[in-house]
């Protein structure tokens, strides 16, 4: 079953409140742009694609309003910095002439992009495989289906056997809460990993990929993506494992010819202080926790004893 | 100000509850072998030379009430599994003549090797340093002082400045609980950052070394430590950043070739995916936030669109 992220009931919006997953599945109701731009700032949705799609409804409720969509628009823009899908999705807003049939528009081809995303990638899974993923690129992230978990589904409809392991995402933990939750509602093999053992997972074990989402993408293929990203990066690079990003063509910012002039949010320091306690998933979902791992010397500038420097190297 | 994780107090040992940390302040008084297995199992007193230690004081207590040193060393030796120290200082003892002088030795030669490898170690490091470090291998660790910690206490005392960026060490945040709270508390400038956000700090800005414990080491350099450890030395490698373990030789264990023959403990499914709830640090501790990274292109296999495949290597 497909979690469905944002809901148009023909006044207002109906928002999942993904900070209450997994333990309540309940949808806010936004009445007001307001309400909206809150839902946005405070993460109830996320998710490139779909921060974009719940802008574009936003736009639709100010007009049925009689709101300014203008103001509206201006809101919306500076709810979220580094998804660049936001600004896309509310440019095609303001040069539309029927909001509502672009803001269906906008959703129903990010659900046809999403599929043609997955027939794309399934090709790089071989039958049975084993997938890496961080954070939530999934039908919650989206319209439905999803970017990089569409590619999950995608592989399944194939006729394949795919095995995820879900990184948990601190400091929001979006990869227990969301994915880890998404693909055991849809019938998955997921286990939970916390996101310092996907090294050592790779050192293991066979994985046949690492796939993740986008938030933006500058013109040189530089990808901003939730925290964590790059280190998994770096270490699938280090084990010869494909790294592949999936996103709709929305994502790409092609006044941005690289990565360092992406705008990067920094949130509260609190988040990462604080804990939520409780479940982060429920005991039915599978993790995996070894204490320890091992570190090759060769990765090993010194060993320092009390009698001195080795060099392992 | 140092704190003491074990205290020897004639008739019991005293063992600093390092799973209440940093909210409270208490010990437990382990008045039997049983008490002290149990507060190494659950983790009161963790550090691999902390453990050796801890055995050894439990069979002096042992000796004093007239039980079996035998059975009391069979029982201390099946309470962890990786960390090779505990089964070094069991061996001390089970040779000793006189436990409680042996004992008073392991953990006073501990502080010297301390002081040791913190005079060879701080050499690593510049005038003005700013270093990464993992789960903690401080004071609360060792008989005092600390080795990955203690290299940046020397460097201090060398007239140094030293900035730590600690990884909070998930599943049970030792870095957030003990090594934020043990260098704020000795006046530290100490910023607490999760594990996923180290390699994007490399990227960011220069960080002069990555120090980290060990639990054991193999003839040939491979270095058993905390889960989390090989991705930080995976990064630290592709940055250019001297990867540097600090651990007495009571650490080595010779015996083992490489280490694919250590064994790794492997905890409960439930530290992933239960949270314990509130403060793991104290509000006047920093942290860094970043909510995303940025990965370069160099590093990613293919970005799919719904137009198909990029490759921008």
């Amino acid at each position: 079953m497909l979690p469905e992220a944002i809901r148009w009931n023909g006044n207002s919006i109906e928002i999942l409140d993904q900070r209450k997953l997994p333990d309540v599945v309940e949808y806010i109701n936004c009445t007001n742009v307001e309400l909206l731009a809150n839902a946005i700032e405070t993460l109830a949705v996320r998710g490139a694609p779909a921060i974009g799609i719940a802008a574009a409804w936003g736009v639709v409720l100010a007009f049925k309003q009689g709101e300014s969509v203008k103001l509206s628009i201006e809101r919306l823009r500076v709810t979220r910095p580094t998804a660049v899908n936001l600004f896309w999705a509310l440019d095609r807003m303001a040069s539309a002439s029927d909001y509502e049939q672009e803001a269906r528009r906008i959703q129903s081809e990010d659900v046809e992009n999403n599929r043609k995303i997955g027939a794309y990638g399934e090709k790089y899974l071989p039958k049975e495989s084993v997938v890496i993923t961080h954070c939530n690129a999934g039908a919650l992230a989206t319209g439905g289906w999803g970017t990089a978990l569409g590619i999950v589904r995608s592989a399944r409809e194939a006729g394949k056997n795919v095995k995820i392991f879900a990184c948990e995402t601190r400091p929001l933990f979006q990869g227990a809460r969301l994915t880890a939750w998404e693909l055991e509602q849809d019938g998955f093999d997921v286990t939970l990993i916390c996101d310092n053992m996907a090294a050592y997972l790779m050192s293991k074990r066979k994985i046949d990929a690492v796939i993740v989402g986008a938030d933006r993408i500058a013109a040189n293929g530089d990808t901003a993506n939730k925290i964590g990203t790059y280190s998994l990066a770096v270490n699938a690079n280090a084990h010869g494992i494909p790294f592949i990003v999936a996103a709709p063509r929305s994502t790409f910012d092609l006044s941005i010819p690289n990565g360092s002039a992406i705008p990067i949010e920094e949130r509260s320091e609190s988040e990462i202080r604080r804990l939520p306690g409780g479940q982060t998933v429920p005991i039915r979902i599978k993790a995996w926790n070894p204490a320890f791992d091992v570190t090759p010397f060769e990765l090993i500038s010194a060993i320092i004893t009390e009698d001195g420097e080795y060099e392992p190297k």
